[in-house]
């Protein structure tokens, strides 16, 4: 069966085709690496579980456990931005979203400062910040259980604010649906929203907002 | 058929019966204020909506149409507890779930303080009150849409707080879900949750609060 | 009871605060436009079923029946951004959610071209604009039922795409629950979502994102 | 415990019994396997785990590990039917579900060429094969996260479709529910819908409406 | 703001596009009516309220308060299809999408037979007319509840079923889910389904399906 | 800790309490068992998994690894009744709670008949045990996927039918919720409904009706 | 269309047909009625709402507007029983409900006494009333809000329970999930549940359950 | 990556931070552990599995497996309350939750007394111990399943009630959903909830509340 990779897709939208690796087998994966590999061109990785890393046994691909990512070829496959990008968390256990995200925007062109461990109910840890974060372009914010810091960083901000609801919580808030809910329906204006732990997604849209200050029509058709 | 009304439940529980009128017809909330009457009793009526009020043509009656509350009776059925209560809403839209804690309180003994349009997305709203809040015993917050008010006025108060999520939103936010989930897996800790739009519970529960601090073992035997 | 309206929201975040008008009364609405008069502040309203309006009996009032939107005051309240900005719309149902989100960013100092009827069922009508939309920098795109145009739009276009979900729909699709969800979780890379019918916030954040381009730091503080 | 294998259904029905493997022990399975060999009947087995399989030791069962699916027999239970049928898939993943189809469809009379890895985030892929799409008399679409291949597909052919969502996604896209509903409530008409991952149901039907054109009334009675 | 109705549908599909009524205007509906009269074409719409028709004051709609369908034009837009078609309902309340699905039928060039009120709770009703709907090419099946028609009738016959869940139910049935999710799961192999309430997409479904018979590979290119 | 098992419960209800060993450790488990055993009383044991019962070491627990119940004693610890008493069930898989069903009305005093592998996807099979079913008191009824059992059985039947709906299924059908629903919202009259994969409780109902013949007021108090 | 009444389920299943009248026309069911005379055959219309019997204009209907419930004729379709029948219910807002299942009873030959406002929040009024309760042969139990009436009732009775949800409730219990849930998973054992608000159903399954008493092979066959 | 633990929480709220430990790797664990021994701080960590508790080699971690809670330190961080505090649980399989609750309540200066097992099938368990209940200022109930434990007792009690809703149940009962909506729509008034399985969020809810007595405005600013 003939697989039809979008190689033509960072061009097109300006976020090359990632592959997403929970429910493909190591040899498909293994297939699509060595495709990449005769192209020279660089892949990212994301859900890829250590044990199916493991099994790959590729040393050039660069593997992070915790983001469940990993990254073939050092060079981004676009052109670097330097427009400043900030990672907010909430709390502790939502490092491997947090890292997802700024491993995705590091292989997108893009140096993301990550402030980690702000959660609300401790309010004092982002006014600590939110002066340092007014130096930021745009801002994605990871949070799970009530993700209610997405609404006072975004009341607090002029940039953009992505919001990364994580399946961080049980209960109630078990699978990260009520962060979900919390990021869409927020009372302060603006917020936008991808789809439960996607650090990746957060950090492609990031990346097609910061080219947006250095793009004139015409230029990527 | 016979009617059962729980008379004895204020002094055996601390909170009388009151009447939720949804779904009762004008004829059984009316022969239950009868039956008050005769006991001279004192009731509390909740979502008792206008068109039933003016059909009832009870002038002992004090109904208010924002909250939909009536109470029959001038003297509260409970000694009044003079231990401050404050009650912090989100929006403006919150107010009818507002006013039937406050007047609920009330009917309990308790002068409540409302400190109303604090929502999280203008945190200088919420930054404004906090030292006045600090000196009550006890803080309702009511909040809908993404409830994130919850967690950070916990995070910010040494009193207990109970949350009363409301019905207030739209989308994913309608019917008061989303500010319930935020509630209950608020990252704050101690944060105490009633049902969505029940004004009239969190009042019953502050009562019982705040009249643990006077109370001893056997007293209300 | 004093009420805490956010004047400063927009030169915080660069979206001012708008009227959410369901739920409250025209009493309330009226006395948040006569604070906004004394303040010569210009005003939007979201959600403005006619018979308020008609009631509010304000003649400086721009009311647009279908979107339910009403403008106060002829100047945006903030600087007008001149970066081209697109609203794709799937069907004729949609019209109201597309043109909330048209008037908005009206309001928000931004003109937005409007393509509207391009579901994806005939496709040949989305590839007739792909083109046009390519000389945009940002695109909106509005879509009930199944919301497939969130994806393929994604998928073909190097601007960044907020979808605004609708609750045009019936059976498993009313309620834009489904909509709302194929935007979280389509495969296109970058899909940034906003809740249900949010016209109005998909525009806010389309300011924001605007903003980013001329925006250097320490100017908005 | 009797059992009572419908051995008339395909008879009756265009389609006989298969076995769903699931819940069912080995020795029960192996039973059944036993009654067919005594009548000499070819049997079809859905998700039957590759250990299960192992355990029969049943050398005349022809085992696909990734499908989970296995055929007892060599010959089809039901007359060959030549009209062209068509599987397309959206992505890699889908494989599974993909190879239920097919080889359900083999085992019912039935070649299916497949189309994989033909998802709508790189609409080329579609537009590559529609022309090759035309000439198929039925096509099974088999789609995750949020299918809108479903739509657009349907909106290009002339041809029947099956929709086949699959439980692969993630977040709100997990178990296969959006794409289940993205087909449910598809912008381009009539398009069918069977169960989650049920590959099997969709050749069932494709057998039952390919057999429409050979088939006059009192043939199968 | 131009519309783009898609015209080309029918011959590109075999179905074509009909106008869903609900969440447009009688203005909206009045201007794709008068294109359709300019092109001489006739047209489907479903979802029609009576005080909608009264009001479009249209003498060349056929209008039928039942199942709110309108069909503007006296000759179907595609060729006749001779294959016998049937329809059977659950109970009298199922009527309104009955009639959508028959009248849908008619104006895609079928006659489709009616048998109404054939519920399983009295199986005699469906053993009475098995014998008949035997020489039917293809089953439309129409029911609410807990949708068992489905499976029963599914297994009895050797056309192609194709499930209407209806929303006639109450309690855990309301809104038609569990008929919905009936039809997916049924135990008898093959049944396809359309969305709730659907009887639109049924007849074009059913359309497609007769449409193979006469089919040959480009013929509708 | 000191334990409160309700020893009365069988006087007192008809019904003696049952272990539900689900989320109890061997410990907790041995320690009941040792006072049943001190009281010379039975016990029933329900969800016990094989390796909790390997490491009670009880010869006198008489385990059934596919029902996972377990009897401890000899003797039934409420009167025979000799009602006849059916169990009917859908499919194979539905086994293991059919079992729970039958070995907990033993416990009970009741011998019930199973009639497995009667789904309505092939309709004789139902039809040819029909006459014989007509002779049994009360009908318990298992099935999982759509639950079209339980309709069309009650539809037969003069006897009272408890469903038992069974967490057999896949997809929209897993876990049980679509067989529940349809139990619920059958449309045949008087079908009673226990929780899903519950046949203890099918059981326990079973004994409540059939003792009601042999009662007489007093004679239980 | 033809009709087709199940005349004979009275005779086959105890239980004769009703009619649910929500989504039928008054001319449908005014043609039921002319059937049923024209029988002299008595009949029970549920959820008949006001207007529809007022339109009806048929004075041999037995109407009440609190149950929604009209009876065709004065002589019950089957034979008196004369076991005794309890109701139960929870509060006044569940009167409809209740009074829906005794006229159901009395219609299929039973007279029910009705206990009713016997909340667990006042467990002196069951306590009460138990004593008097252990003298019936069965009690059907009617609750919304949380339900906790069913266990509570179920742990102190010999008789079987029939639990009735119904949609009494608001915020997480409107519609009546809460209270069905509380049914299905009630600790006590042998609680049997209907649909929500279903009293006809309740009545049926009674009648169902008390028939058992008196029946013998063959005899209704 | 800085982390930013909320040390002050204890002096600002009344209840230290905790340690979720679900989520986080044995090394941060430890770090924070390493933290609070350098500034000789008491900490308490919940859902720590026994694997991690093992592999963190801690002698000086008190670790409880079944409440899967541990205490760092041997001095409660907080000052001793002797307001007494009972904690009720209606079954044996709710007991890791009852004892988190016990040990969070010993971490924050209380002496919880706990009555299990009193679950209200067998309601004279708790009017058993209700006398003894009545000698307490504040009560926690533990329940799962249906919940119903809630309400009977706040009807009896004067105290207020914290509701603890546990995961355990099956079928419709699963996860505790119907637990905790038990609680919220309890028909007794000022019920309390928390989270599902929250056993310290209930503790430091109670200490918050028992506080209140000793409390006066200023004091803890």
């Amino acid at each position: 069966m003939e697989t039809r990779f979008d190689w033509g897709r960072g061009v097109r939208t300006g976020v090359p085709e990632a592959i997403f690796s929970e429910g493909k087998t190591v040899d498909q994966i293994g297939a699509i690496l060595d495709a990449a590999r005769q192209r020279s061109a660089s892949l990212l990785l994301t859900r890829l579980d250590a044990d199916k890393a493991e099994k790959l046994r590729a040393e050039d691909l660069d593997y992070d456990p915790v983001s469940r990512t990993a990254i073939l070829g050092s060079v981004s496959p676009v052109l670097p931005i330097d427009r400043p990008l900030a990672i907010v968390g909430a709390g502790t256990s939502d490092l491997p979203v947090i890292l997802e995200a700024q491993r995705s925007a590091l292989y997108l062109g893009m140096n993301a400062a990550v402030f980690a461990d702000v959660g609300v109910a401790g309010l004092w840890r982002l006014e600590e910040i939110v002066p340092d974060l007014r130096g930021y372009a745009l801002v994605i914010a990871v949070a799970g259980m009530e993700g209610a810091l997405f609404s006072v960083l975004a009341g607090l901000l002029f940039a953009p604010v992505i919001a990364v609801p994580t399946s961080v919580g049980y209960g109630v808030g078990a699978g990260g649906n009520v962060a979900l809910a919390a990021a869409l329906c927020g009372c302060a204006p603006g917020i936008l929203t991808v789809n439960i732990d996607n650090g990746f997604g957060a950090a492609a849209a990031a990346r097609k907002i910061l080219a947006v200050r250095s793009w004139s029509p015409g230029a990527h058709q």
